[in-house]
């Protein structure tokens, strides 16, 4: 397919380029969440919305929101989307994708003059990185009902509160409660779908453009402490050493072992300090992070009740003492399998065979569970799958791919049969 | 034994909580070169020397010297003592014993009237932790002619430089050539014996108060750095990782692993650091240090050798890469036969039966083989064997029967023949 052959993806790359330039650190990508810079990209992406036949405007807390009108009325909404912001030196896709995909499929539709059995509510969300004020998925949590109010109060690195720079955007930060979309008085919403690129290897590796997301997956974080002796690297025999730096590393080889022995989940160490940290001392007190995350909860509970029962024995047999403390637990977000189902039948209608994958990392989409079924579509991820990096590539073949596959999920779904009732019933009056 | 029946013993601790009041962080105990505590140390020192019957005073880079003439004409020089200084937050027993214990042999020497075949000189080293230039065994490297003078540009915390330190303790830091004690000029300093706190778990293990020094073990230092690949902790799947701290961490057992499984090796990793350090990020880059030390140079050659192939396999097996460095290089210094024998004869006197070890600290004797043989004598280190660290401790008892075989060393040892054919010329004449 030669570019000019598209409909989509060469139009969406370039939309992707001028939203990079969007950016507070220039040549680096870096947007956060209430910036001067979210405006730009908000302005631009509600331009985009409004000329592809949308209305479009800013949430009371920043977030990006067009509509494009179901063609009954009484319809239900879903809503489809993703993240405006970005990490520190980020890619260009991650999360403007699934922002740019679905008005490129409205666009169509309003071109051909469609309107579909629901209205189709884009989100771009503020934030989702949680790179100004630390807590992440803002957006999403705001509108999924989980938003906490003690957030206003936290303060970004020029001690600038939420509420404040929500209010200075334009914003109503005490109006927080208004975007809750749970139960009676939305309960509307239908479906939550979101496109994103993988961030990881699996498509690429497989030779496949597009995939269904199966699960979000889970995570637990522990923090582990392992406290041995200090004692002069010349003088202590290596036979009475109680060093918390072997212990660790065998604690960290353990990790690596016991997820690498199963295919659903994955640990990592990403951080280690040691004690005192000179060269001619034995350490004594060594800290590292462990991150599991598997899409199975039950399996990810298992394996982080496994790792530390291995630590103990570790710290046992090297009489040092060990502590590990879960500090954060995150349940698996799993997708709906009509939902699936469908982005499958719209893979397949692409020529391409479905295939299913977890996610491994943390998308918008996790937190709607609350509010309605949800549902993702991953696209590839060049470049050995390396994402919030500046070489995080897709293709435009890809853009393209992903695009009719998630127009042809907005063209085939319907939405379920009591809004079809309800419509029928007005229509009969 | 009660104190009141020691010789040494009583006084010796005695005097070493005094010098642990001239501290610059008191309750913790730092002296570093050329600072007031250095003078308030010095001069108490010179002050013990003088009250034993000696002449003393400092040299010109604030080494403090006593002297013992001999009790002959034209007699060589046997040189003991250790350092003054300590690191931050010490002990109080590690380089002072070997000044203190020389000082309280002179006293009773000169109690009882009698002088010795040789000059004794008793040295108490300015610096040998290196802990104010960075620099380490800046006495002994003087006067064992391995002084470089760009030392004296390096500038301490405060960007004093040691020149202007050295001079504004009243020493001439440009006549630094002068302390050199090879070669003809000097030629008269036939043994360099010192007397030191063993800084490990050795003696006390075995129940020992004493031991003799078999070398002071070389050492290599080596910086690694393992090189991998970053990626998302969520997304990237085991198997696909190139995990550069899981590879380090099979690095530093297989450190562990070879020199455990060699008696006369310790190998230690102190140091280590990983980025980008993230709890969901997989580490990219992690540096390490590795420290070797043998009494045996060519047992310390094949570690090395080993370690750097082991090293290289792992990283190949793991598709990352790794760069291991040597930085510092550092032969063993092997003790005298012929001293060490005297000294286990000084330990069988006291009825204690004569154990052999390898000192895996440096210490100041192992800048002398340049200038003369050397012996060390360790004395049992009490809580674990723990040193550089305010729970260092010594008994009485042990400071007692040390400080008798120091004794028994310096009434038997004889010099060369070479001076006694000098004297008797003399004599003669």
């Amino acid at each position: 397919m030669t570019n000019d052959e598209m409909r989509f993806g060469t139009e969406i790359l370039k939309q992707a380029e001028v939203l990079a330039t969007f950016t507070e650190d220039a040549p680096r990508i870096t947007r956060t969440y209430l910036s001067k810079e979210h405006r730009q990209a908000g302005d631009y992406l509600i331009g985009l919305m409004r000329e592809a036949g949308m209305t479009a405007d800013y949430d009371v807390m920043g977030n990006i929101v067009g509509r494009y009108e179901a063609g009954v009325p009484f319809a239900p909404v879903v809503m489809t989307g993703s993240h405006q912001d970005s990490v520190r030196n980020a890619g260009k896709y991650d999360g403007l994708f699934g922002i740019l995909s679905p008005i490129a499929c409205v666009k169509e539709l309003n071109r051909q003059g469609k309107r579909l059995p629901y209205t189709l509510e884009i989100v771009g969300f503020g934030d989702e990185e949680g790179v100004r004020f630390g807590v992440t998925l803002i957006g999403s949590k705001a509108m999924a009902g989980n938003f906490d109010p003690a957030w206003l109060e936290k303060k970004d690195a020029n001690g600038i509160t939420m509420r404040d720079a929500i209010n200075q955007f334009g914003g109503d930060a005490d109006a927080w409660q208004s975007l809750d979309r749970r139960g009676d008085g939305h309960g509307e919403v239908v479906a939550f779908v979101e496109s994103h690129i993988e961030q990881g290897p699996t498509l690429l590796d497989e030779g496949l453009a597009v995939g269904v997301v199966t699960a979000i997956a889970g995570a637990t974080r522990m923090n582990v402490k392992v406290t041995g002796l200090a004692g002069h690297a010349g003088t202590v025999a290596m036979t009475k050493r109680q060093d918390a730096l072997t212990a660790a590393s065998e604690m960290v080889l353990y990790v690596e072992r016991y997820c690498r022995d199963n295919e659903n989940l994955v640990g990592t160490v990403g951080r280690i300090a040691c004690l005192p940290g000179a060269i001619n001392v034995i350490p004594q007190d060594v800290e590292f992070s462990v991150d599991v995350r598997s899409g199975s909860d039950s399996v990810r509970h298992s394996a982080i009740k496994q790792i530390r029962t291995e630590f103990t024995l570790i710290a046992e047999r090297r009489n040092v003492k060990v502590d590990a403390q879960p500090f954060f637990e995150l349940n698996a977000a799993p997708c709906d399998d009509a939902l699936q189902k469908q982005f499958a039948d719209a893979i397949a209608a692409q020529g391409i065979a479905p295939r299913y994958l977890p996610s491994g990392a943390g998308h918008d989409a996790m937190e709607f569970p609350k509010v309605c079924p949800i549902a993702m579509l991953f696209v590839r991820c060049g470049n050995g799958g390396i994402s919030h990096h500046p070489s995080e590539t897709m293709t435009a073949e890809d853009a393209e791919i992903a695009t009719a596959t998630l127009l042809h999920f907005f063209e085939h779904y319907q939405p379920p049969s009591f809004f079809a009732d309800k419509a029928q019933r007005v229509d009969r009056s």
